[in-house]
C-alpha cells in the first residue's frame, strides 16, 4: 500500500510540493523559507576543484559542529547525506552488534522509520502515543528485550514537543540498561512553547539535519554525533564503501549557515510560530480535532477514513496533504504549513467546504 | 586487518591524497584534472533555492543520460550519491528477491566490492583473472548458482579492459540464465585501446558516475541505469528512506557536464594515454612485472610482501602506494597515475632508489 503511494507521490511529485495548477499543498515537509544568505557566498568562492573529501566529513565543519555540543570534539561526528542517510548507516552498523533484534520507536513515526529498521534487519515495536506524547509506563513496558529506541522530538509528523522530564526518563532508562537511544532531532529549532533537552549519553546517537533549520533541504547535508568514538569509527568504515563523502560544496555551505547570525534562526521561527498559530486556530474553527503543535511545522488533525479525505481533498478541492496511515495513524491526516499565510487562509478555506458538503 | 588499515587512510587523509611534505601520492583514485568549465556556470546561476529534489534525480539530467544509452527513456535512471551508493542500494534491492545468494566478482577487485556484497546480506565469491582478464573457463563453472555478477571494466585496481568478445560471453551467460549482470562502468571513457562494449540486457545493471570522467569526485553524483523498470522503482523506494534525493545543484553541475563539448573528454584522454605509457615504461625500467594497462588510471605491479613495500615506500622513501591485499591481490600494489608527468618522474625515482637498496 504505502509502496503504492509512494510511487503516486513521486511520479506526481507530490513530494517536491509543486503548487501549480492552483493546489495548495500542505505535503511536503520542507521549509519554503529561504537558507541564511551566507550559505550563498560559497558559491561565488574560490573553490574550483571538486576533490574526494573525508569520509568523516570536512574538519571544518565537524569543528563547527563540536561548538553545539558540549564535551564533544569534531572526531565525534559523521557528516552524512541527510539525516536519512544518517539514521540509515547508523542502524546497520548497530545491526552488526546487536543481539536483541527489536528498535522500539513511538507511533505515529516518521514513516521512513520501520523502512529503515527493516532494511537493517531488525524489528519495529511500537509505543502508542498518548495525547500526542510518550505514554512512560508503555514505554518502560516495550522497551525490555529492545536493542535501541528511536524517538523524535520535535515530531514528524505529531508536532508535539516530548516533556523534558519524559526525555530524561528516556534516558537514564536507556543509558542504565545499555539500550541505544536514536534521538533525531532535525526539528530542534524549531520549538515555539520552551526551551529544549537534548538526550545524553554513552548510548544516545544524536541525529540532525541542515534541511529544516537552514532551508537545505535538497543539498542533502545531515549528520550523526555520537560520545562514542568506536562507534563513529565503524560508521565511518561503513560509509566508506556505501556512499563515500557526502557532497563537499554542500558541507561548505553548511559551515555558512552555521556562521550566520542567531537572528536568523530567531526570526524564522517567529514566521513559524504565527503559521502555527494561524493554522492550528483555523482546523480549531472548522471543529477538528487535534494536538496543539509545539513545534516542527506540521499538524496531525484526526479525521475518519484518511485516505478517502486524501483522496477527496485532493482531486475535489486540489489541496495536498499526507495520509495518516503513512506515519502508522489511520485515523489522521498531516498538514505541513510550510507555506505562507495566505495560502494556508486559501487551504483552510477549501479545507472548510470540504467539511461543510462531507 | 582492512579495518585497521581503512581507519589509517581516513585518519591520516592518505584517502583525500594529500601530497604536502613532500610526498608523492599514487594514492587515491581521483582525476588532478579539473571539470568542464561549463560546469561552473551553475554556480553563477539563479537558482537559490534548495527545495527537495525527486528521489530518482532531476529530470533534465536523467533525460541527457537517456541520450546516452539506446533504447532508454529518463524512467530508466536513477541518481545516486556516487557509483558507491548505486552500487549499495541495488544489491540491497536485489537481495529482498534473490532466492540464490551468491554473487561472483573477478579478482582483484575494487576493495568496496565484497563489503557492499556483504552489507546487503549476500555472499560474494571469486574468479581470479589470467593475466589481467577474465578467464572465461573458470567464470563459467564459477557462475552456476551465482544470483548475480559484478564487473568493473575498465577494472580498478588493474587497469584492464576486458575482451569485447568476453563481455559479450558474459552478456549471454548471464542473460540466458537469469543471472544479473552488474557492471561498473565508472572508467569507461578511459579506455587507450579500443572501443568499449557496453553489456545489455534485461537483467544488466549499468553503474556509473561523474567523478572520473569529469573530475567531480568530492560532489558524489553516480547513477544506475536499468532496461527494468520495476527494479528502477524498487530502487526509488528503497532510496526514498535510506538518502531521498541526491544532492540537487551537483545533478545540475553534472547535466552542465554532459553538455561540455565531447572534446573535453577527448583532450583528458590524451593526458591519460601519456601518463599511462610514461608510467608503465618507467615501471618496467625499473625491473617491475605488471600488465599494461589499457584504461582507467592504475597499474598494478607485482611486489613480494605487499603491506611491507607500502610501510617502507611511506615511511622511508615519502611515496604513497596502495596495497594489493586491499583488492584481494597481496603480491600486487597499486599505483594512480592521477599525477602530472613531474611528479610521476619523481615517484618513480623514489621507487627506483627503494628497488636498489631492498
Amino acid at each position: 500500500m504505502l509502496r503504492v503511494i509512494m510511487k503516486k507521490i513521486e511520479s506526481s511529485s507530490f513530494f517536491i510540493g509543486r503548487q501549480g495548477d492552483g493546489i495548495i499543498s500542505f505535503g511536503s515537509g520542507q521549509p519554503d523559507l529561504p537558507p541564511p544568505k551566507e550559505v550563498f557566498s560559497v558559491l561565488s568562492g574560490k573553490q574550483r576543484t571538486f576533490k574526494y573529501g573525508l569520509i568523516q566529513g570536512e574538519e571544518r565543519l565537524r569543528n563547527l559542529l563540536a561548538n553545539e555540543y558540549k564535551g564533544s570534539d569534531a572526531h565525534n561526528f559523521v557528516i552524512c547525506n541527510g539525516a536519512s542517510e544518517a539514521l540509515d548507516l547508523i542502524f546497520r552498523v548497530l545491526s552488526g552488534d546487536l543481539k536483541r533484534r527489536k528498535v522500539l520507536m513511538p507511533r505515529p513515526y516518521y514513516y521512513s522509520y520501520p523502512f529503515i529498521v527493516k532494511f537493517a534487519g531488525l524489528t519495529p515495536v511500537f509505543t502508542d502515543l498518548k495525547d500526542g506524547r510518550i505514554d512512560l509506563n508503555d514505554f518502560e513496558k516495550k522497551v525490555r528485550g529492545c536493542a535501541a529506541v528511536l524517538i523524535n522530538s520535535p515530531s514528524n509528523p505529531t508536532g508535539r514537543v516530548e516533556n523534558i522530564e519524559t526525555l530524561k526518563q528516556i534516558e537514564k532508562i536507556t543509558q542504565n540498561s545499555g539500550i541505544h537511544l536514536i534521538s533525531d532531532e532535525v526539528y530542534k529549532d524549531l520549538i515555539y512553547e520552551r526551551e529544549n533537552y537534548v538526550p545524553k549519553g554513552k548510548r544516545v546517537i544524536t541525529v540532525n539535519s541542515f534541511s529544516k533549520t537552514f532551508g537545505m533541504c535538497g543539498l542533502r547535508v545531515g549528520y550523526l554525533y555520537s560520545p562514542d568514538k568506536d562507534l563513529v569509527q565503524k560508521t565511518i568504515e561503513m560509509k566508506v564503501h556505501t556512499s563515500m563523502n557526502t557532497n563537499t560544496m554542500a558541507q561548505e555551505m553548511a559551515a555558512a549557515a552555521l556562521l550566520a547570525p542567531k537572528s536568523y534562526i530567531e526570526k524564522q521561527k517567529e514566521i513559524w510560530k504565527k503559521r502555527r498559530d494561524f493554522i492550528y486556530q483555523g482546523l480549531l474553527d472548522l471543529g477538528l480535532d487535534l494536538w496543539r503543535p509545539e513545534g516542527a511545522f506540521y499538524v496531525f488533525p484526526r479525521v475518519k477514513n484518511s485516505s478517502k479525505v486524501v483522496y477527496d481533498l485532493y482531486y475535489k478541492y486540489k489541496v495536498i496533504v499526507y495520509d495518516g496511515s503513512w506515519f502508522g495513524s489511520p485515523d489522521r491526516i498531516r498538514l505541513s504549513y510550510a507555506l505562507d499565510i495566505e495560502k494556508i487562509k486559501e487551504g483552510l478555506k477549501r479545507i472548510g467546504n470540504y467539511v461543510k458538503n462531507a
